[in-house]
């Protein structure tokens, strides 16, 4: 049975369990940035009600929290703190949820990695950018973490970390005290252990409660053309999906209706140009940025107007064709990663699998559950309709429940 | 005023302080190898009595505690459990003391850093080998750690992260339980915040007490002749020289009365000799160790049977010579590095003010209170007569207070 987060009996408590869980598993996993104990404790002792009632939370540094630092994994922003709380946080802060600290992101929320360590093997990445919110919640050290999506931030590293998430649709959830790369592809997002849990939290916040149609379907998309996929993972999608149809669901496969690489490839010059005028300020310090990001600000820099014009055409045309058929399906099921989480802490494994849906804007639920023969977590995406976060939810939870039957057993 | 290591009220709330304090440093000061949460809080709940009841203690990760791994900082050891308690470890327990977790060390107590930094900046060393318990004293984590010194392993991060330290006389403490490199120079010892509380820690686990002679004759050494001395760290040797001879102190400078070059030197040959032997198993397998370390056991590998025998014959001739002088002065002063930590987190700085007195096995404590212009804390450094322990405390303890005096003001 999965565990719910349950309103605390003791906020207080709550966070001085969590302050123990994160003291010993710290040392190993290396999720945080900073901890507010002090002002975990004193937040706490002020929680009177709400549906997240003394819930700690890790907050992705990229994150404004009022009077912590927001330093986004950056030497560029050391110290700098905020001075007052990003939308989600306070949405969270006023369902009774009290934030613990900041989470290790990825510099700026791209490539370059912080010191965050899978739990499930020390020496394999977490993902990126979300890396320390997906690591903090499989550590069991909180039940919810916040964190961000502009390619696949948040899908990856809860795939790799075998936690549930939750990308909120483009536009939907204010990114309001976000330090943001690209405004037309970043959007807020949730990690939990489970996506019953998630679901819970999302009705906290937006108000969206889970729904399952009386009539499931399911378009089934491996990813193969735009990256070798794991036989383990080809595994737990075919297995998910033959289950999902065995349970009443109406599956078939995406196919060629929508043209991935095209869409991937677009993602990335949108996200380019985007960034390298997000990041204008700080592309001026190139010896205070890391390769990767250095590269991304010059490849957006060149990248004429007409071209990111051209991206944007090519994504809107694709966003409508893509919304109509997702009215004549309800969710798109998908490998979350190519594989499970890679060997080694000097990379975070690509995104390129989320690239086509979050040009589209659509939201995403990761569903965990599946392991690799060597007990590596491999994760699933569901990708609905932005209209529709209620039954992408509601399928998620089915899903998420298939996937604990054929895998034999609680999670 | 110097706080004192009180007897906790609630030793289990003493860990739960600790704790929440070891979540709030962690993500920046890395001193922790492994937390035992669980296993402190249990301990804390069957501490009755004892002068350190309910104290939690740091142990460095060269040091045995039952039940745990003890990994050296080195992949070759990893999750080595310990089946019993080292000696030092065992004195604590029955003191009331609760060992909470391992501490940082270099790898093998050598040079190889881990990832600790120095509280008071974070890019800079806190030194080694006892990394990560200087850097958990001085962080407010845990009021007292166990470390160890065959060269300046305790004496220098002591220095660097403005805290206090005890090195026992060689053979004087059992150093059962630890993972030595060198068994004619190992010494076991201990890093508190002021040299107050570590007088009550040595007498609670050697029953030596701490007594201030009527007379305190002291020879003062710069130490010059073997590093460049940061003119701060001068200024704070000779200030502090003035200030004990105004209150009343007979100070000498130690002139040329003590070989140091050919001591350090001479040290140097036993340690590599002897560690060849401690780590020859470790020492088959070089693609697992770092470049100094195997340097270290190649120049080991290479110094004749003869060399060796003639670099214990020197230091057992300099030893007779410098007992004899500590009959007729009480202490040596000296930098207890050669100057402020330095910059990075790639090396840990140099123990070379530490060998000649490491190889004569003479007991030493730091004294913390000077600072640099930055605000970097600068240690000074006593060394006694092996078998007047208690003498060396009280003039230590004496000397804590005349520099707070000079230097204006409580720690």
């Amino acid at each position: 049975m999965p565990s719910l987060i349950s309103a605390a009996e003791d906020p207080r408590k709550a966070v001085d369990g969590a302050l123990r869980r994160l003291a010993e598993t710290e040392p190993d996993i290396r999720a945080w940035a900073l901890v507010d104990a002090k002002g975990a404790r004193k937040a706490a002792e002020g929680v009177t009600n709400g549906p997240l009632r003394g819930v700690p939370v890790g907050v992705k540094d990229i994150v404004d929290v009022a009077g912590l630092p927001t330093e986004c994994g950056s030497t560029l922003r050391r110290g700098r703190i905020a001075t007052s709380d990003a939308w989600l946080v306070d949405r969270l802060r006023r369902a009774g949820a009290v934030p613990l600290g900041k989470t290790v992101t990825t510099e700026f929320a791209y490539f370059q990695p912080g010191p965050t360590r899978n739990p499930h093997n020390l020496a394999h990445t977490p993902g990126g950018s979300s890396s320390g919110s997906a690591a903090a919640v499989a550590a069991g050290v909180v039940p919810l973490a916040l964190g961000s999506q502009t390619a696949g931030s948040l899908t990856r590293p809860a795939s790799f970390c075998g936690v549930a998430g939750f990308v909120a649709p483009v536009g939907a959830w204010s990114t309001r005290g976000f330090t943001g790369l690209s405004p037309s592809l970043d959007a807020p997002g949730l990690i939990t252990a489970g996506v019953t849990e998630l679901a819970l939290v999302v009705e906290a916040v937006g108000g969206t409660r889970a729904e399952l149609p009386e009539r499931i379907r399911v378009l089934v998309w491996p990813g193969t053309e735009l990256a070798d996929i794991d036989p383990a993972m080809l595994d737990a999608l075919n297995h998910t999906a033959r289950a999902l149809a065995a349970a009443g669901a109406e599956t078939n496969d995406l196919g060629d209706q929508v043209r991935t690489p095209e869409l991937a490839e677009t993602h990335a010059t949108v996200m380019a140009w985007e960034a390298a005028r997000s990041l204008a300020a700080e592309a001026e310090h190139p010896e205070s940025l890391s390769t990767p990001l250095r590269e991304l600000l010059e490849r957006g820099r060149r990248t004429s107007k007409g071209e990111y014009r051209r991206a944007q055409d090519t994504a809107r045309t694709a966003r409508a064709r893509v919304l109509d058929l997702l009215t004549r399906v309800d969710v798109i099921l998908a490998p979350a990663a190519p594989g499970p989480a890679p060997f080694g802490l000097e990379a975070t494994g690509t995104p390129v699998l989320s690239r086509p849906w979050q040009l589209l804007g659509l939201p995403v639920v990761t569903v965990p559950g599946h392991r690799d023969p060597h007990g590596m977590p491999l994760g699933l995406q569901l990708i609905g309709h932005r209209d529709r976060v209620a039954r992408l939810l509601g399928i998620a939870r089915h899903t998420e429940a298939v996937i604990q039957e054929i895998s034999g057993g609680t999670r």
